[in-house]
C-alpha cells in the first residue's frame, strides 16, 4: 500500500511525465558501470550519464546500475541517451509496477521486485528494480543502496564460467536469478518464523499471536504478488518472443521459471499452513478458557449445595430437633463430606474432570 | 443496487425505448463543445445540439460533452445528428451498465464508471460516462455536474503535450485515463480508513467497527465490479480490433490497462486486510469477554467456599466445641486467609490469573 | 429441487416417452394463436392443433402459445404437425430443464424459465417456458396461465415498433427478453427485502432472520442457476451459428445478453450482502448475549464477597470482639459500601461497565 | 475409500496383471447372453464363455451381461474370446476406477458407477459397472446381482420402441441412461431426507443431526465424484471421435448429457442447502444454549443481592437497631418483594427475559 | 520446507554450480547397473562410473540405478559420461524439485517423489527421484537406501512378462508405474488414521485429535503438491511429443495418468473428510462444553433460591412469628422440598435436562 501514498498526485497530469512515487530519498543518485567481454572488464564507479554513453557503441557488453530513481533528471538523460520510450521512463520512477516484461522493440523493459533484509530481523523491505535489455547493454535501476547482485559484479571480475563470454540476454538472466535465489533466504527466515509461531500456539496464546500471524498471513499475500506476475512474464521471455533472448539462454530462463514455481508453490503452503495454526490457535483460546471455566464453574457448584445445608442449621426455629442432639454437628460434617465425594465422583463419572 | 429501484419500470417497453433509469435530476442538461488542432481551439459552453453539429464535418477533434443524461429528447437528437445504434442511446440513459467496449462500425461505445468524492468524507459517488468516438469527434455524457476531466481540459486550452497533435482516440484515451487515475485516489482514502480500522481493532471494539468493517468490504464489491470490465474492455481496444485506434495510442493503452489491473490487486489485497481484520476483531471481542468472565468468575470461585466455612459457624447446634474455644474466631480468619492465599496461587500457577 | 419428485418415475422408460414431470394440474390446454405480417395480424384464442396447422404454410409470422403443459396428447399433435424430435418434446414436458440452445437444423429449441410473482408477496415461483423457434413460427409452451409476454402482444396488436416488420427470430428475442427483464423486477424486491434484512439486524435477532437470510440466499442460488446457463445459450444465439437468427437480431441478442450479465452480477452482489448481513446477525447475537452475562455476572459478583462479609459475623463464636463494638453494625455497612464502589470503580477503569 | 483397502495388494505386480480389488465375493459368476435384430431375439442365462463365442461372429446384436467380477479366470477368457487389452481387463477387476472412456481401436471401454438402493433404507450402494462396445455386441461387467437394466431387457424382448432396430450403439446409450436415470431416484430420496433434516434442526438438536448432515455432505461427495468425469466421458462419446458411435445416437447422448449436468447442479445445489442448514444448525444449538444459560443466570442474578440482605440481618452483632423493631421482619419482606419486581422490570425492559 | 533449509547457501552461486540441497549424508554413494535383453540379464552392484559406460555403446537396455546425490563429484562423472545439462545435474542433486519432465533433445529428464514409509509407523518420507531416459539407457537417482523398485528388478532377472523384450521407454514406466502405484499405500494408512480420527473424534476430544486432523491435513497438501504436477507431466509424456516414447508405451502412461488422478481425486476426498471431521469435533467439544456448563448452572440454580429461604430464618430479627411455630421448621423443608420439585419440573419442561 505504501506506492498509494503518492499515486493521487499523479492524477490529472499527462502520460509520460516523470514523477518519482516511492519513498521520499535525497541521497545523491549512484551510476555504476561495468563494461565486459571476453578479454577485459573495465568497471567505472560514480559514473555520470555521459561517461557512459560511449559504451553504447561498442560491441562488449555493458552493465550499467543506477542506484537511485527519485531523482527525475538523471532518468530522464539516460531516456534521451538510450532511446527509451516516456512510458517506460514513468514506470521506471513510480516503484508502483507489477512485475512485467515489455518488447519495445530495440529493447525489453522487465521490472521486478528485489527483496532486501530490512532493519527488524524478520522483516523484508521490497525495492522495485527496472531493468533495460538492449542488443549490447543492460541497465538496471534500483531505489537504494544493497542489492543482491554482488554475486554477478564478482563473477564478472574474476572471469569465472559461462558469463563474460554470454551476451546481454544472460547478463539479464543472471540478474533475475540473482533476485528470485533471494526469494528463498526470505522464504526460509518466513519458514522458521511460522515454526516458531506453530510450536508457542499450543503453550501460550496472547493476542500478539494472532497478531503474527495475521501479519505473516500479509507478508504471503505481498510475495504472491510479486511472483505471479513474475512468473508470467519469465515464461513470455522463456517463450521466446523477443530476438533479444538468444537460443542458448532459454533453458536458463526455463530454470527461473521453475523456481519462481517454486516461490509461489511454497507461499501457498505456507499459507495453508498459517491458516491451520490460526484455527488450532483459535480452538486452544477457547480450549484453555474452557477448561478455565469448568474447573471454577464445578468448585462453585460443589459448594453451593453445602452452603444450603449449613444455612439450614443456621436457621433460628425454636423447635430444631438436630441442633439439640448430641452429635449432629459432627453429623452434619459428614454429611458435608459424603455429598462432596459423591459429586466429585460423579464429576469424575462423566468425565467433566 | 441503486438502478435496480428504477429498472422495472423499463419492463414491458421494446428495446431502443429511452427511459432514464437512474436518480431523478431536474437540471438543465448542459452542453460543453470543444474543437481543436494542432493550431487552434474554440469552446463553446452552454452549446445545443444544432450548434455542435457543424464540427462533425471538419476535421478537427471535436469534443462534446453532455452533463446531466435525464433529459431523454437531447439524448434523441445526438442520437439522430450522429447516427447512433437506439440500443446504445437506451444504453447512455440507463446507468445500470457495466463497464464494456462496444464496436458499432462507425464509432465505439465505451462506457465506465467516474467515482467522485461525495458529501461524507469517505464516501465515494459512482457516475456513469458514456464515450462515443468516432474518427474525428468524442461524446461524453455524464450524469451530474463535477467530473475529472478538468486537467485534460486544462491541457487541450494551453496546448502542451501531445493532444493537440493527436487524434480523437487519443482524447478518448486521456478521458479514460482520468477517471481510472482518479480511482488510486479513492483507493488511498480507503486505503487510511483501513489502516484506522485496523488500529481501532485491538483498542476498542463496538459493534460500529463491525458495520465499518462490512461498509469497506462492500465498497471494494463495488469498485471492483467497476474495474474488473474495464479491464477486458481497455484490452480489447488495446488489442486493437479497431480501426478507431491509431497504432500511436496503443501503448498509452497498455498503461491504462497496467493500471486498471493495479486497481484490482490493490482492491483484492484490501479486501484480504479487510478479512484479516474482521477476524481480528472477532477474536479479540471474544477475548475481551472471556477476559471479563474469568476474572469475574474467579472472584466468586474464592469467596464461595469461603462463605461455605462462615456458615459452617454460623450454625446453631448446640455441641459445636470449636465455638467455645478462645481462639475459634481468630483461627478461622487465618484458615480463611489460607485458603484465599492458596486458591490465588493455584491459578497464578494454572496461568488463570 | 420440486421437478425431482417425479423425475424417478421416468426410470426405466425408453427416451422420447413423454412424461409430463411437473406440478399436477388438471386445468384444460389452452391454444393461442397469433398470425402476423407488415400489414395484418390475426389472433385465435382457444384454437386447436388443427386450426394452428393452415398458418404454418403461410410466410407470415405464426406464434402459437400453449399454456399447459400436462396434456401429453396435445404436445405429441404439436409435435407431429410441426415435425419435433421425440426427445424435445420430452423436454418440453419435463419440467426440470436447465435453460439451454440446441440447434435442431429446421428449428431451434430455447428454454428457459420465467418468474411469475407467486401468491405471497416476497415469493416468487419459476415456470419453464419452451421456444421453438422455426423460419415463420414460434411456438411457445409455459406450464399455466399467467405471463410477462403481455406487452409483446400488445405490441403486435397495436403494430407499434420494428416487431411486425420483423421475422419469428425478432418475435423470439422480444419473448426471451421479455422474461429476462422480468428478472429484475424480482431482484428488485429481493433487494429491498435484504435492506429490510439488514436493517432489523442490529436491531432485533431472532431466529426468524436466521431464516430469512438462508431464504434469501437459497433464492440466489436458484435464479443463479436460471440465469448462469442461460447466458451462455443467449451467447451461442448471439454468436450466430444458426441461420434462423437474422444478422439484425444480433445487435439485440447481445442486448439480452448484456442483461443476463447484470442479472448474474447482481445475484452475486446479493450474496455477498447477505453473507456479510449473517456475519453481522451472528456476531449481533453474540454481542447482546455477551452483554447480558457481564452485566448479571458483575452484579453477582459484587454481593458474593459482601455475603461473605455479613456471613462472618453470623458466626455463633463465643469470642468474636466486633460483635460487641458499639458500632460494629455501623462500621460493617460502611465496609460494605466502600467495598461495592471500589470494586464498580475497579470494572469501570476496566472498561467492563 | 472402500477400494483403497486393496489396492496397495496391487502394489509391485506388473501392469496388465488381473487382481480382483473390490468387496470379497464367492458367488458364482452369472453370464448372460440376449441376441436380437429386428426379428429374432435370443436369451441364453447362465451361459459360459465359450457358448457365447459364436454369436460374436453374428450380424445381430449381442449384450452379454457378466455379474461378478471376483472371477480372474472368467475375465481372462473374455479378454481372450473379444481381443480386449489386458489393461482393460485390469481395470474391470478393479472397482477403484473413476468413470471414463477410452477408445481402443476396435471397440470403446466405457466405465461407470451404478446405485443401488442399500439394505437401510436411506443408503444407497455403488457398484462398477464396466461396458465393452464393439461394432455388433456389447459386454457389460457387473460386481454383483441386481442391477437397473430390467426396463432394457423388457424393451428388447417385448421388441418394442427403436431398439430392436438399432445397433450396438443405441443398447449401449441405453444401459448408460439407464444408469443415469437411476441417479434421480438416489437424489430424490437425498432430498428428502435434506428436508426431513431441515425441519428437525430448529425444533431439536441432537449431535446426531450433525451426524446425518456431515453424511449427507458425505454422499453428496461420491456422487460428484462419480458424475464429474462421466460427464466428460460423456460428452466425449457424444462429440463422436469414435466410428462405433452411429450419427443417429448422439442425439440421445446429448440426451443423457443433459440428466448428468442436472444431477450436477442438483448435487451442487443439495451442498448448498447442507451447508445453509449447517449454520442455522449450529447457530440454533448455541441460541438454545444461550436461553438456557440466561434464564438460569437471572435467577442466580435475583437471589445473590436478597441472600446478602438476609446475611446482613443474620449477623450476630449486639446493638442493630432494626432487629429490635417490632415490623422489622415485615419490612424486610417488602425490600426483598421490591427489589425481586424492580430487577425483574429492569431486565424486561433491557429486553433479556 | 525441508529443503528450503538450505536452498538459500545456493544464492549467489552461477547456474550449473553442483550444490547438494537436502538432507545430510555421509554414507558412500552406490552404483547398480542391470542390463538386459530378451535373452541375457547381467548385474552390477556397488560398480563404478567408469565400469557403467562401456555399457552405453550396447544396444542392450542399461539400467543404472545411483542410490545417494550427495557426493557431487558421482554425479559430475555421470554427467560427462552420458552428456547431461548442467542445469540438469543441478536439479538432480537439488531435492527441492517439483515432478516434472524436461525433454533435452536426446534424453528426457523426469523428476517424481518416492513415498517410503517411515520410522514412526504412520507417517512417511518423501524422496526425490530423478530418471534420464536415453534411447537405450535409463539413470535414477535416488537420495537413499530403499525404495520401490524390487518388483521391478525381479521381474527383469526373471525374465517374467514384457519388460524384457521391451526398451528403455518401457523401463521408466515401470519405474514410475512403482512409485506412483505406492501412493495407494501410503493413502490405505492415511485413510485408516483419518478413520480412526472420525471414530474417535465424537467420543473424547483431546486437543490432540486437533493436531492429528492438522497433521493429516497437510500431508495431503504434500501429497497434492506431489501428484497434480506429477498428472501434468505424465500426460505431456503420453501425448508422446518425445520420440523416446515409443507408441506401444503409451497406454501404459495413460494407465499410470489414471491413476494419479485416482490419487489426487483420493486426496481431495480425504480433505473434504477431514474437514467434516474438523467440524464435528469443533462442535462436540463446545456440545459437551455446553453440556457441562448446564448441568452445573441448574445445580446451582436450584440451590440459590434455597439458600436465600434458609438464609431468612436465619436472621435475628425479634419478632419473626414462624420461628415460634412448632411446625415451622417442617414447614421449611417442606417448602424447600416443593421448590425444587417445581424447578427441575421446569427445567424437564422446557427440554433443559
Amino acid at each position: 500500500m505504501r506506492h498509494l501514498k503518492n499515486s493521487s498526485k499523479k492524477a490529472g497530469l499527462p502520460p509520460g511525465t516523470l514523477v518519482h512515487v516511492g519513498e521520499k530519498r535525497t541521497e545523491e543518485v549512484r551510476i555504476t558501470l561495468i563494461d565486459y567481454d571476453e578479454n577485459r572488464v573495465e568497471e567505472k564507479t560514480d559514473s555520470t550519464v555521459e561517461a557512459c554513453l560511449p559504451f553504447k557503441a561498442l560491441p562488449t557488453v555493458t552493465w550499467i546500475n543506477v542506484t537511485g530513481i527519485h531523482d527525475i533528471n538523471v532518468i530522464r538523460e539516460f531516456g534521451e541517451a538510450f532511446d527509451i520510450h516516456p512510458l517506460v521512463l514513468e514506470d521506471i520512477v513510480h516503484t508502483g509496477q507489477r512485475p512485467k516484461v515489455e518488447d519495445l522493440g530495440g529493447y525489453l523493459y522487465i521490472v521486478l521486485k528485489m527483496l532486501v533484509s530490512g532493519n527488524s530481523e524478520n522483516d523484508f523491505d521490497a525495492e522495485q528494480v527496472s531493468l533495460i535489455l538492449g542488443s549490447n547493454f543492460v541497465l538496471s535501476f534500483q531505489e537504494k543502496e544493497g542489492d543482491v547482485f554482488d554475486s554477478v559484479r564478482d563473477r564478472i571480475k574474476k572471469g569465472k564460467g559461462r558469463i563474460r563470454k554470454a551476451g546481454s540476454d544472460y547478463l539479464a538472466y543472471r540478474l533475475i536469478d540473482a533476485i528470485v535465489d533471494n526469494y528463498f533466504g526470505v522464504l526460509e527466515a518466513v519458514g522458521e518464523k511460522i515454526e516458531k509461531i506453530e510450536e508457542n500456539v499450543l503453550a501460550k496464546s496472547n493476542p500478539s499471536t494472532l497478531k503474527q500471524i495475521q501479519d505473516t498471513k500479509r507478508k504471503m499475500i505481498i510475495l504472491r504478488k510479486f511472483v505471479w506476475p513474475l512468473r508470467e512474464a519469465i515464461s513470455s521471455l522463456e517463450r521466446g518472443e523477443s530476438p533479444l533472448i538468444g537460443e542458448g539462454v532459454r533453458p536458463y530462463l526455463r530454470d527461473v521459471y521453475d523456481h519462481t514455481i517454486q516461490v509461489i508453490e511454497t507461499v501457498e503452503t505456507f499459507r495453508d499452513t498459517i491458516s491451520g495454526t490460526l484455527d488450532i490457535y483459535l480452538s486452544s483460546v477457547s480450549n484453555r478458557m474452557n477448561e478455565v471455566m469448568k474447573v471454577l464453574t464445578i468448585i462453585a457448584t460443589i459448594f453451593i449445595p453445602l452452603t444450603f445445608i449449613v444455612g439450614v442449621y443456621g436457621m433460628n426455629f425454636k423447635y430444631m430437633p438436630e441442633l439439640e442432639w448430641k452429635w449432629g454437628y459432627l453429623a452434619i460434617w459428614i454429611v458435608i463430606i459424603v455429598i462432596s465425594c459423591l459429586m466429585l465422583l460423579g464429576f469424575k463419572r462423566k468425565k467433566w474432570l
